[in-house]
């Protein structure tokens, strides 16, 4: 679907909207309704679908029956990267995913999962929610018919998986490497020949040589995904990902139909799954690491010279003219580099400050 | 209140619980009810009272009138360390607080703030929910009759502010400063007069006079609270309190008469006023540092004589067998030190790796 149609078809849809909403409000407020959740997750896929699972599953015990929140993994209704087609059109109620996967519809979206050489998962958190970060969100959504929160995190994703020592920008010419969302779009600018593949898909085109390598999330992910059976160079930082969100987003019909407590339920039930997510990840990746090291992948990170030109590439990506064009992105642009600029200037004093005494007291 | 005198207070209370419950619970389910939530904070005291608020009015919102938390300040119904015994005892229903003020009542407590020298604030929620934290809270809870989750949370909190500039430990000795929890019991060990004040009595006890110095929280609660009007010595990293988690508790007598859906409305009421507050605290603090900054204040770090010092008297605090006797304190501070060294190494691989080539390269 391109923007300018669904502009349009927006607009009819908010009038009839408006009016079936006056009508059915009553009736939903007091029957039982079951919503149904898709996701751009295979089912069980680590640490992503539990994300989903969880938004479900609370907001089902916190509305006491009143909606239940039917969880459809990728493919069960739709593909993965139909979900926000699914959702916007009425298919679905409600889908969990990586906004960046939805760049195609508005390039801001990118903003909402991570941008390369952008902000960490604490840095994301503080602009949303303190920083103008939600109302961006929610502007999106006002466009597209969604109603959006943050309700998953992965923390700063590994930096992948490669068949070869990476010494230098000139190594990626050539090289065939899964990586959505604007990272990828910078690693193309280093010579990489980019894809763009869902993670249920990944392993498969890992083991057949369609691709060279592949980032996925992180350590305790990675491991369950198996990428280790396949090959044994393993990046623990990256620039592409340094702190994932992952959105939690309702049809806006759907939204406006819910009484006041059922839509403070969704939003809390998403923030509390972006912490209870971002924990799960980082409580579970330094266990997995040392598995991985002990089966004998090699933990290694980029040299200088290859994050220097990640820095480049990642700036070129983002502002890119074509992107900066559009006003919404540019405001997005804006608002996002000044909170990150203030929010890291601080950490840096204090919680970085503080971690580097304390690990140089403790050894 | 002692501890034994408490335990056989809760052992009858209990059975008087369960028969209220039994014939309450059907009443409850269908009325409206107002809880009273006490705190441990001043009203308008930057950033925490702003925690508990929320939490008040995420549960009154999302129960759609079912429950009203009514929050009364300190001072309104009970003085601030006085809320525990307030909860157990069953005069207000809830309090949100740092249970570390309520050391005295179980050592234990002070793991579910901060504690000298362990986690910043995402190793916490690392361990709290993917850790056992949650659980041991909820054993501490057992022993004194409440039901308690992490509510908020301040970020690593800032060295304090001094009447001179402190050199080496030496320098502490005879300070009068104020400073709760086992970090002002390892200040002590250096030989300053450590005093527990309340936030909201903290800033005359300094204009008086009566302290030499204090930490507060960082630069936005600290701006507010107005000591910059008093001193301009300012350390911005501390060893006290490296991301302080504030917590929401209730009478476990009244958790248990509320439905399912209550509950986990309480609970996730909880865990996501943790996640809204620790980014209100951090995405604050530049700005406020700026503006103490143009108004005179000098920022400084302890030297490294001075870390050491506080590693090694913050270690003496926290291994001290008086403590250690206890079995609970025991496991707990096991399992913290364990999760704290696992969630550390990963982070340091991936987000503080990323963070200091993301500053290389942007300069």
């Amino acid at each position: 679907m391109d923007r300018r149609s669904f502009l349009t078809k927006a607009a009819l849809g908010g009038t009839t909207a408006a009016a079936a909403t006056a009508l059915a409000a009553p009736m939903y407020a007091q029957g039982n309704r079951t919503l149904t959740l898709v996701t751009t997750w295979g089912r069980g896929l680590a640490g992503v679908h539990d994300a989903a699972q969880r938004g479900a599953d609370m907001i089902t015990a916190m509305t006491d029956g009143q909606l239940t929140v039917d969880l459809k993994a990728a493919g069960e209704l739709v593909g993965a990267f139909e979900v926000f087609d699914a959702v916007t059109s009425g298919q679905a109620d409600m889908y969990h995913g990586a906004d960046y996967y939805f760049v195609g519809q508005h390039p801001g979206y990118a903003f909402f999962t991570s941008v390369p050489f952008g902000m960490t998962a604490q840095e994301l958190v503080n602009w949303y929610y303190h920083g103008g970060g939600m109302e961006f969100h929610d502007e999106l959504g006002q466009i597209f018919g969604l109603k959006s929160f943050l309700g998953g995190n992965t923390g700063a994703q590994a930096g992948g998986w490669f068949n070869k020592e990476i010494n230098g920008p000139e190594d990626f010419a050539g090289l065939k490497f899964r990586m959505p969302g604007l990272g990828g779009e910078a690693l193309g600018k280093l010579g990489a020949s980019v894809q763009n593949l869902p993670g249920g898909e990944v392993y498969q085109a890992l083991a057949s040589g369609a691709i060279d390598g592949t980032e996925w999330i992180g350590p305790w992910a990675d491991e369950k995904a198996g990428f280790q059976e396949i090959t044994k160079f393993y990046y623990t930082a990256g620039f592409h990902e340094p702190g994932s969100g992952l959105s939690l987003a309702m049809n806006r019909e759907v939204y406006d139909s819910l009484t006041p407590s059922q839509q403070k339920i969704f939003e809390i039930a998403a923030g509390e799954a972006h912490q209870h997510n971002l924990a799960q990840f980082l409580s579970n990746n330094a266990a997995a690491l040392s598995r991985l090291q002990a089966a004998g992948v090699k933990t290694l990170e980029f040299p200088d010279t290859v994050w220097d030109a990640f820095g480049k590439a990642a700036n070129e990506v983002l502002t890119d003219p074509a992107k900066m064009g559009d006003e919404l992105y540019k405001n997005i642009y804006d608002s996002y580099y000044a909170s990150m600029k203030s929010s890291s200037a601080w950490i840096k004093l204090s919680d970085s400050a503080y971690t580097a005494q304390r690990d140089r007291v403790l050894g």
